[in-house]
């Protein structure tokens, strides 16, 4: 089955904005075995839209467009697709219903320019929006199946996943049940990682399982994509490998599938019925905010302090000092503080800092020291994964200290 | 002139390398004037790109073609080019020397494969590379100039300004420049923007001033996009819709262009010498986060306090007065205090929280408060935007209390 992806508007054909949204569509389809065959992207203009659905039309089984559902006059998807198909567009009354029970339970009265939301082309499948005002839809165009998906990206996710895929999967006639096994790991580059996963045999197998890594610094998705006859199989197929994987990557993984880092770490913090307070500088609230948004977060963080104030040189055993200090003045049973002491001058990619690590809890003081380099950004980021991540292997009772592929150990140039 | 951007490659194709290399080109070309009227993605498979070459050749009058130049067998621009304009390839002895030359001068032998980089369509315009092995050239498919360039994003980024861009200029004969005008709103939606901005007479002429909105809530991005004969011209048309766009959003134009709130918040800060403090809750350190990271923060930023404990209700009057303790305690000129009482119950869309803030500085207090719904994302993200909003208001000596699209002024359900 041939799928393409179009993207419109002017933002993202001017390249304003990154398109993020093409990217995210793409890999989601790849990992339920979908492939994309084609990308387009057009602006806000009638005549590139209509040519551009005629064209896909023609190539393609299937077309997911992206954008132009807005309320504004430059959002031209509806029309368009009307316009392609010959028929005239009509109001969903079931969409106005929607619109206004949704303005109306915000306390708020719909402008009147949200109607044209609700306009759809007289042949339309429609396409649910759990959250939001822009109605997806179906038409056929030529010979392919075109479905319509909102440019707001939290709208779009959702309906790609439960909408969507569904119907394209529907569409290629496609059997059989795909699984997504995802490992987070979190020290190792992609070529390690890898290298510590060569020779796993079931990768070797055409059709079995598929080996994939996506890089988003500072961690590493590992991903094992699976096609079976039903669950049982799948599951049959996957669980010595999973394993094995485990095994391999070992104390790197820092969650799996939808579990995250600080997720990791709120749970084994509230099953314990422990606290958390932390103390942080150059990461600016940045490890904070990982945690405190979380569920049940409450009851978990009890306070966090984020400080500008460098005296000189840092090491680990002030970050240890810190963090027990924090710990008292909070009453938290645990502490984490995260100092860095930054090299000077202005940002560059040889920029780095020294991040000193220290961790209390009612057993003691640990710490760790570690140089990153990569520019401000960079640098900010990996500390704050590499805290949180201490903290993750303290509290799972696995080794703080393990070398990082990130990580340098040779002293910074000004000492 | 009709300009169409052409990106090849399996890694851009199936989303896994996020395709920056389009952006970046058609952000220089609109700087330049230039106008991106279509892209297209394909992968790295022969009748793929055969097709999109001839499909471009015919809506265009110039491509710019984007990778597919490497030495590898799944590198198919050049033959695949050779192959739409009916000749056979021809070895450049002139790059072949180049390559060997750029080899000998690092100490190495070029390998073999590296030939295939040198092998051009007979009927090529040369393109020089001054960095690399991928030779550029240009051809001409159907009606359209096909200007071919390495996928290396140093790479193409140098020869898009130095070999390219001058070639489409002369290509289209084109005098006149460009400019797009961005004011960045928070608090009105974009409907009510469309509205408060109807009616402007300029958006009405064509080829004039055109009108376009962003949303990436909180904010919105207003955009102006203007073609003038030179600048003088340019800024006789945008000038005065400039000033009346100013007019109508007013207030709620938290910055403009390039700038950011929280950069304008900094700004404001530094320039008076002044220094500033933040106690926050539930947004959980992601307000000091803006704010914390940007260039010059050092002298400014001089404590942050995320805190958990909500001791029941809180009121615009306890906002007030933590704002007073913690600019009290940490000596800073300014602080912030951005305070939430969350709805009970699981995440939803009516889940709602009630935020009051307070700024302290040495004149006094003034606080706010506002109820915000939409889920505890939505509700954090609004609550960190409307605090910064605050007290971008009170340093400019705006109202603080302006009402917003997204609050809601009746109690909380539980009250």
């Amino acid at each position: 089955m041939k799928i393409e992806i179009l993207c419109t508007g002017d933002e993202i054909l001017t390249g304003k904005t990154v398109n993020t949204n093409y990217s995210h569509i793409a890999r989601r389809l790849a990992d339920t075995g979908l492939d994309v065959h084609w990308g387009t992207t057009v602006g806000d203009d009638r005549a590139s839209l209509l040519q551009a659905f005629r064209q896909a039309g023609d190539r393609a089984d299937a077309v997911i467009v992206n954008g132009g559902l807005g309320p504004t006059v430059d959002d031209l998807s509806q029309e368009v697709a009307a316009e392609a198909c010959g028929v005239p567009l009509v109001l969903s009354d079931y969409w106005m219903e929607r619109m206004t029970q949704s303005y109306a339970r915000r306390g708020r009265v719909m402008p009147a320019n949200n109607k044209k939301q609700a306009m759809l082309p007289a042949n339309a499948e429609f396409i649910d929006n759990p959250i939001g005002t822009a109605c997806g839809f179906a038409v056929t165009i030529g010979r392919a199946r075109f479905l319509f998906t909102p440019g707001v990206p939290r709208e779009m996710r959702r309906m790609l996943d439960e909408q969507v895929i569904p119907r394209l999967l529907a569409l290629g006639g496609i059997r059989g049940v795909t699984k997504l096994k995802r490992f987070h790991t979190f020290g190792i580059g992609e070529s390690r990682a890898d290298e510590m996963l060569s020779g796993i045999e079931a990768f070797k197998q055409e059709g079995g399982i598929k080996l994939g890594f996506q890089a988003h610094y500072p961690q590493l998705e590992t991903k094992l994509a699976v096609r079976g006859a039903d669950e049982a199989d799948l599951q049959r197929q996957l669980a010595p490998v999973e394993a094995e994987v485990r095994k391999r990557l070992g104390n790197f993984i820092i969650a799996e599938d939808e579990q995250t880092l600080e997720g990791v770490i709120m749970g084994k913090l509230r099953e314990a019925g422990q606290t958390l307070s932390i103390v942080e500088s150059f990461t600016g609230g940045n490890i904070a905010a990982r945690l405190a948004p979380l569920v049940g977060a409450e009851a978990v963080f009890k306070r966090g302090v984020i400080t500008r104030e460098v005296s000189g040189e840092t090491s680990p055993e002030d970050a240890a000092a810190s963090a027990a200090n924090l710990k008292a003045e909070s009453g938290s049973s645990h502490a984490l503080a995260v100092l860095m002491q930054l090299d000077e001058g202005a940002d560059r990619p040889e920029f780095g800092a020294t991040i000193c690590i220290g961790i209390a809890d009612d057993r003691g003081r640990v710490s760790r020291q570690a140089r990153l380099i990569g520019g401000r950004d960079w640098v900010r980021v990996g500390a704050a994964e590499l805290g949180l991540d201490c903290l993750r292997r303290h509290l799972l009772g696995l080794p703080v200290d393990e070398r990082i592929d990130f990580e340098r150990r040779d002293p910074p140039p000004s000492a």
